[in-house]
């Protein structure tokens, strides 16, 4: 998907939620647990019913590879779904790699020529080479960590150089190097209020993946008042308190209602037209 | 695996090496595309005839999942192949996984857990609580990325900072907060030559992964003069040299020949004992 595209789905959706399918065998409602493929069949209705308040979908890699070959199974059966029921839904895989160049050159061929996902995550420690073959696949895209929204991201990614520049400024700036705001995206933590103004000096024309609405505290408020653009700019992530607000036979239904509710909040912060 | 147990291993049999398993189904000899699970039948072969010469085993993750469900299959066959016909073998996933404190706890979870390894490769970027999770299981090992073989190493990595430390000095003090010697390595690319002996002033005693030697150019000699603890201290991977040295139907004999030169090597630099 195009940054055109992407911005088009936004301002005519009026929505720019993602919903983070970190789906959990342990977590899911009981009666799921008789389906053949219980993850999928999680994810499929909640999809189906989130769909018309979210302009992305985000499975976290790390939930589906818990479960191992069926994990995947399920991961790959996701994926296909969305591609053939919602195209003109956004999907990224949040799997945090990087690697040297000739091994992240097989991760972009997996991702995006196998299972055809619209954007990966990618951790950027590795530099350079790590990042670029994921660059390589016209409207595909990598999101990179910059500012994540866990409490271990001050260990490293505020440490100051001898410039006076924090890691997450270096990483934003030395990679727009590497890619542009066509194909390259931040991950920010909306745990991490005022830092976006700092944010938007460095990128001011980047979407920004956002996570830690929600379960994780952060404002959708504070976000964009430091961190919208006038394309937007933002792609914010809900996860557990969107998919686990129910876990009866209504799941579905009320994951809806959450979804709307934080979709009516996104319409009311939207410019009205790019 | 403990550390003691593996000392006792690298002095036993004289050997410091770890095959990479970086299995590439483009690259394996043809013959073995006729196999029902070629990559397993290659890993197998390969396993059986360099395990004299070695003493661990590092399947790079990204190789399986490239193959999507079947690349996972084969990935945990070899893994019970290994603990089943090998159990004094160290087996490292090489994933460079690392996310939120909840979401690395799955990865923990799956891979000590569920897929049984010793160790799996994790990237410092996100900090302590993407760390820490990998901790809590006895015998398991993180492996933190520190000083990695590739070109983009210098982007971030060798950012000095205000107090004139660099990132990858930062994260070796810093992650010593959190595991130590017995249960945490560091992996320090070959490549890197003189910069052991700044590792080492940091972490004198942490057994260090060294990729980079073979196809990435690294010299065993340089890292030993410089890297090498009285009790070792470096396992030290080699994977395109050894596993693709020959393309025919002889391909096993010639990766252990190559293994057995690198073991012969090794054990003239090895001390006679810890």
């Amino acid at each position: 998907m195009t940054r055109q595209e992407l911005i088009h789905q936004i301002f005519t959706k009026k929505t720019f939620l993602c919903v983070g399918l970190d789906t959990d065998i342990k977590k899911i409602p009981e009666h799921l647990l008789q389906e053949e493929d219980p993850i999928f069949a999680f994810n499929q209705a909640i999809i189906d019913a989130t769909a018309p308040y979210c302009v992305a979908y985000k499975p976290n890699l790390a939930f589906y590879e818990s479960m191992g070959v069926k994990g995947w199974i399920s991961f790959e059966k996701t994926i296909s779904y969305l591609n053939k029921n919602y195209p003109d839904h956004f999907i990224i895989a949040d799997a945090k790699r990087g690697d040297i160049g000739n091994t992240s050159a097989m991760y972009a061929r997996t991702f995006f020529e196998e299972i055809n996902l619209d954007a990966l995550t990618v951790a950027p420690y590795m530099g350079e080479d790590s990042v670029t073959p994921f660059l390589q696949y016209p409207g595909k895209w990598v999101i990179l960590l910059a500012l994540t929204s866990n409490k271990g991201s001050h260990d490293f990614q505020l440490t100051t150089d001898q410039n006076g520049e924090r890691l997450f400024e270096k990483v934003l700036k030395k990679s727009q190097e590497w890619g542009n705001a066509d194909n390259m995206m931040y991950v920010v933590g909306a745990t991490q209020g005022q830092m976006f103004e700092d944010i938007r000096k460095v990128a001011p024309d980047h979407f920004l993946l956002v996570p830690g609405i929600g379960a994780q505290g952060g404002s959708l408020e504070e976000v964009c008042k430091y961190g919208m653009t006038k394309d937007c700019g933002l792609i914010v992530n809900s996860s557990r308190a969107i998919i686990y607000a129910d876990k009866t036979e209504r799941f579905a239904e009320v994951a809806a209602q959450e979804a709307q509710k934080v979709a009516e909040q996104m319409a009311k912060l939207l410019p009205s037209k790019p």
